[in-house]
């Protein structure tokens, strides 16, 4: 999905020079990573049209994020950062660009992170933060998205998973950006890290893995949810680099995903890198794949919406957007 | 995707029913298969709206469609039906819900077919058909869109590899609706077809992959272009139902489409069956897989147009359509 070149475009090649010039992760400790993370920020602004508030009202710890059309429609967002690093500094923009394109309200849970707090924390974090929602009526769950990147990915489905085995309620979509629903790394593309990825460190990887874990198994599946139950989750959207280290992780999620019963929509992208929309402001392509989320979303709340009725009468001509 | 049932909605079990009741195909003859999949042009009526012109002009032989709402830019369409049966008469409707869906102009090729004419025919003609579309300015190739279902879906891919071979201009996009693109018929979905496939017919597939190669191998890049080099090719949209004997190689020719740099939005539907669009009228969700295949065009198309400029200036909040 390549465009002219023009001086100053958002290219991926200026972007690999930008992820080339930042120090290795095996030299950061935890909270220098940390930190790094958060600084964006600094370096990405939310636009001013978007209200940010600051939540802390039990269990729910966060940002909301208002964009200037948003309706009565909400996301959940579950930032990456391998359950070790990330917070709202790190994801604000994105949210707030996810916000502005889907015209939903943003909440960006600050969920407990490991190795402070391991597994299954975050997790447990995700389900009470979808509780709060609904309990206080600041949405329903046929308004509802969940969407979250890397370990965020990973974590919604999870998430959905506990959702469903509580009984509560399925939100009407998910997104899920270079989930990371594997923490044994065993893919191919995974495991083998060629070409080595330029945003992702293999060793750093595995050491969040066990942070997040201890000693259990990098297969259970509410950690690793490519190994859980799908049936009975919402549709799905998964975006991910065409050839980053998570790539064959996005293809296996769509695969289980299609083999529950599960509506599953993938995309690959090529000269793109992980989270790809994390980089909005400086990757052309990243705007894109944000445009396509809320193209996804604007589909599945029509689909999910309780007064939708069959659509028989409308002409083809009219059908289009 | 399903939706509330309603007395008369067009349901996967109502369609079950119907596909139950049609007669074995190995015991009808060639003809027999020939005219039933033709017998589509009077269960599926074109919209009046849609005007069909017959089209017989070296060398292009097949239908032009033209919706209402028809803009400059054009598909061509390749039928599906084992590069054995299907015609204008099979697919017009398919065509016609297309075009007006995208608002595209659709040209369905009415390709040669096994086994009086073998590999390469269909492929010839449908690289003859892209350069009559050129040739004569009809379209430019950067507002072609090309699409196919089943054997159709592996004829896009085989034609745009060989347009790339040949040095012609790519078309902007590309659809394969459960594509065909591994005739040795060996990826697990394939191979073991279970549970059965309700449209297609195992032992019929294989006989027909023998019709269009001979004796030539079942891995022939250029009939399986699941094996051949995909690099240069443009976005490419892959629709397949989630549980259907072909969902293995959409899940694969995503794969690889990105493997080669190509970008690639593969959709797995529940609840759906082989090419899920052909039975749009009767299928709620064919229905809504059209609509997905025109966002995607819709994108496509401004992506590759020539005058378009980067959306700098535009506010993220007007950015949604």
């Amino acid at each position: 999905m390549s465009a002219a070149k023009v001086p100053g475009e958002r290219t991926y090649e200026r972007l690999l020079g930008r992820l080339a010039a930042l120090p290795k992760q095996t030299s950061l400790t935890l909270d220098e990573l940390r930190t790094q993370y958060d600084s964006a920020e600094r370096a990405f602004r939310v636009d001013p049209g978007c209200v940010v508030e600051i939540v802390d009202e039990a269990p729910f710890r966060g940002e909301c994020l208002r964009p200037g059309q948003a309706g009565e429609a909400a996301m959940l967002y579950l930032h990456g950062g391998g359950y070790v690093i990330g917070s709202p500094r790190s994801h604000r923009h994105l949210v707030a660009d996810l916000a502005a394109a889907t015209r939903l309200t943003g909440y960006l849970l600050d969920y407990r992170l490991a190795p402070e707090h391991p597994y299954p924390a975050a997790r447990d974090d995700a389900v009470a933060a979808v509780r709060w929602l609904l309990d206080t009526g600041r949405t329903r769950a046929d308004r509802l998205v969940l969407a979250g990147d890397s370990a965020g990915g990973g974590l919604v489905v999870a998430t959905l998973v506990a959702l469903r085995e509580a009984g509560l309620p399925m939100p009407a979509a998910a997104i899920c950006l270079s989930p990371w629903v594997d923490l044994s790394c065993s893919l191919p593309s995974c495991a083998s890290n060629r070409p080595p990825d330029p945003v992702i460190d293999g060793e750093v990887l595995r050491a969040m893995a066990h942070a997040y874990l201890g000693q259990r198994s990098p297969r259970t599946p509410g950690a690793s949810p490519l190994f859980a139950d799908l049936r009975g989750l919402p549709p799905l959207l998964v975006q991910a680099a065409a050839d980053e280290m998570l790539t064959d992780e996005a293809v296996e999620l769509a695969r289980a995903a299609a083999g529950a019963e599960v509506a599953v929509t993938l995309e690959l992208w090529p000269r793109f890198v992980h989270v790809g929309p994390w980089y909005a402001r400086v990757l052309d392509d990243g705007r894109r794949a944000i445009d396509h989320a809320a193209r996804f979303v604007s589909a599945a709340l029509e689909l999910a919406s309780p007064g939708r009725a069959p659509r028989l009468s409308r002409r083809l001509s009219a059908r289009r957007r």
